[in-house]
């Protein structure tokens, strides 16, 4: 009989799901996608969480999910953060082997890791190890990223959600500069792509409205051209709001602040550490302050907001997270691959989900296109055409309308 | 006739609106209480608006908002930010008499300011040099200030947004840092009064939520007692997340950054200005790096977002600021007397409203009472059940319930 032989054919084991990198607003919702998804299908008999990443393998840290409740499982889809805990470990050769024994132990035979493309590299090198050893382990990586950086990827998850949070906290400083004129540098993560940053234009709605410039890790960053810019809008406008992504470089191709900070602290992937400190947004306030006689000068830098706070999500990413982490257990178990689920933009707007070859997106870093710049201090009206379903419906701007006395 | 007498003793003419200080997610709220409540009464021709504060009146910017849409202003009620714009401006006598010039050629009777301590005290003068040239003018001022500090008041408005915005943030920080464990430091507006920076713990839940520590601007700060207090709560949880107020003092009663802090700028009133900046944050988080072996420290200061953010607004400050609005233009028309509306608690959960000399207000400064703190790095449950109604109901946060393997 075909069917039962097809049945009969499938890998049977445990699934084993896991997060990393930095946590989101809707992480929670592609692991509880994970979960509910792989306890429907017979192949899977139970469904372990991994604590803290790739390290909870290594050092034997499960827990059962097999039998926690829906609905405490969809409260958790609606918290942010990463339930299972998060790591920045990235397995080597001797790392991968321990995580192997302790799958082989426990028969884990499906394996699903939400996060980055360092955690797709992760993927990768244990896919490869597992190979090498001739154990049978289907790998997915499902996506997951504030910065929207993952090659072959219309957007990713996690994305949605911060760049609302972005154009939330640029609509209201653009209220207040509105209130009090000045100049307000905010400062937004994204080492190398830009796509947080250029979030930051979304809730405009006036022509003066701001942020007036937009300065993004893909382009070279000229601190005299920026005192420049700053000055050409406050005469224009009185006051100024600039959007600057942490990662911007100068003409050395290198992070303008690399200087600044302290080198000792990279993760294990050699990032520097660039959030967590004010270091460039002091930086550039400083030098407004010292070469223009514009006195009110004000700097943010919005750190670890950006990717934890707490309500508020876009529904778009809420939804499409949890697709992702249903549509990994999907062909893992019903066509029995490997490889990294990417969401693919199909109208305006819809989307359609994809399988890509791991090494298609592992370690891999996707930028802003040109088609998403205008100059070098501003964003298209393509990216905002890109971005808004992505971040969905904002609150209501309003001003007086009235007539001077 | 008794009724025609009352009605014909009123003073009549216009009135003025202006908002000053900083601007807070519900500041409109007040101000749109202000224009259709004065609309309503025929002792008020035309409701005018100053453009930026008394700077508006001295410099005579005036809208006229008797013919805004109340639509229009409906939308602009649910905006934050000040719509009329505002000022740091504190009248002196000249600038006082300016400002009457313009009032008396206007004939303008009836003033709202909407603001904090330092309006109520430019409030306090302008209804000074109003009956020192025997001008008949209502004064009026109307609470604002995300600080909480204004005298005679349980609350004030403005301060349930920013304070729900302080809760969501450390609710999504101390999230993030159960998934990526390290110390986070969260800085918090509030030169003198602590009451912002006590609402970090307002979205605890479980036993072990962060902020763990709270250091508040009413008791003196010591460093190393600092250390101490993040290394007991690093060696029991593993992870440590304070929350600082940017006017934590030292020893000396002086704020511990004012020797990092640019004393060059200085608003009008004498304030530093800690707000714009992360010396606070970054000295602290060095602080645990040098003297500790804990690798992953983070600072984020709020800054601006506090008081600004689109979309985080408490419905129980949304009608409260309206309503005190509303009360104002009552108070003067009705009772013709100057003063402060402030509100009372009378019940669990209820408020009345009062009015206070403007002298009972101006200038002065609330801070938090001995009853809401505990120890000296966290608050009680007194101010737990003080503050919680004011921001109202918080998202729901879960964890994973699931068995260990």
């Amino acid at each position: 009989m075909k069917v039962l032989n097809e049945f009969m054919s499938k890998l049977k084991g445990k699934a084993l799901v896991a997060q990393g990198g930095g946590p989101t607003a809707v992480i929670n919702q592609s692991l509880v996608g994970v979960i509910l998804e792989a306890r429907k299908f017979t192949e899977i008999d139970r469904v372990y969480g991994a604590c803290f990443g790739v390290s909870g393998i290594r050092d034997e840290k499960f827990i059962d999910l097999t039998q926690s409740t829906t609905h405490n499982l969809e409260n958790v889809a609606n918290t942010p953060g990463s339930a299972l805990g998060s790591t920045r470990d990235k397995p080597d050769i001797e790392y991968c082997a321990r995580m192997f024994s302790v799958m082989l132990k426990h028969n884990i035979r499906y394996f699903y890791y939400i996060g980055g493309n360092d955690s797709a590299e992760t993927c990768r090198i244990i896919n490869e190890q597992a190979k090498a050893i001739n154990y049978e382990l289907r790998v997915m990586h499902i996506p997951k990223t504030i910065d929207n950086d993952l090659v072959g990827a219309d957007h990713c998850p996690g994305y949605g959600s911060a760049a609302k949070f972005v154009a939330q906290a640029f609509a209201g400083v653009n209220l207040d500069n509105l209130a009090l004129p000045g100049v307000h540098i905010g400062v937004v993560m994204g080492r190398h792509a830009g796509f947080l940053t250029a979030a930051s234009i979304l809730a405009k709605k006036f022509a003066d409205d701001g942020p007036h410039l937009v300065y993004l890790p893909e382009q070279i960053f000229n601190p005299d051209k920026f005192v420049n810019d700053v000055q050409v809008i406050y005469d224009q406008y009185g006051r100024c709001v600039a959007a600057v992504s942490e990662g911007i470089i100068g003409a050395n191709n290198k992070p303008i602040t690399v200087d600044l900070i302290n080198e000792k602290e990279k993760d294990a992937h050699g990032n520097v550490q660039l959030s967590g400190n004010c270091a460039i947004g002091d930086l550039l306030a400083d030098l407004i302050r010292t070469r223009t006689k514009i006195k009110r000068v004000r700097a943010d830098t919005f750190g670890y907001l950006q990717r934890s706070f707490l309500g508020c999500v876009s529904e778009t990413d809420r939804r499409e997270a949890r697709e992702v982490g249903e549509r990994a257990v999907q062909y893992s178990v019903w066509d029995d691959i490997d490889g990294s689920v990417a969401i693919e933009r199909v109208g305006d707007y819809a989307v359609h989900y994809k399988l890509l070859p791991l090494e298609a997106v592992a370690a891999k870093t996707k930028i802003m296109p040109q088609a998403y710049m205008h100059g070098d201090n501003a964003v298209s009206e393509d990216f905002r055409n890109y971005a808004r379903p992505l971040v969905g419906e904002l609150e209501h701007i309003e001003r007086i309308m009235a007539i001077k006395v």
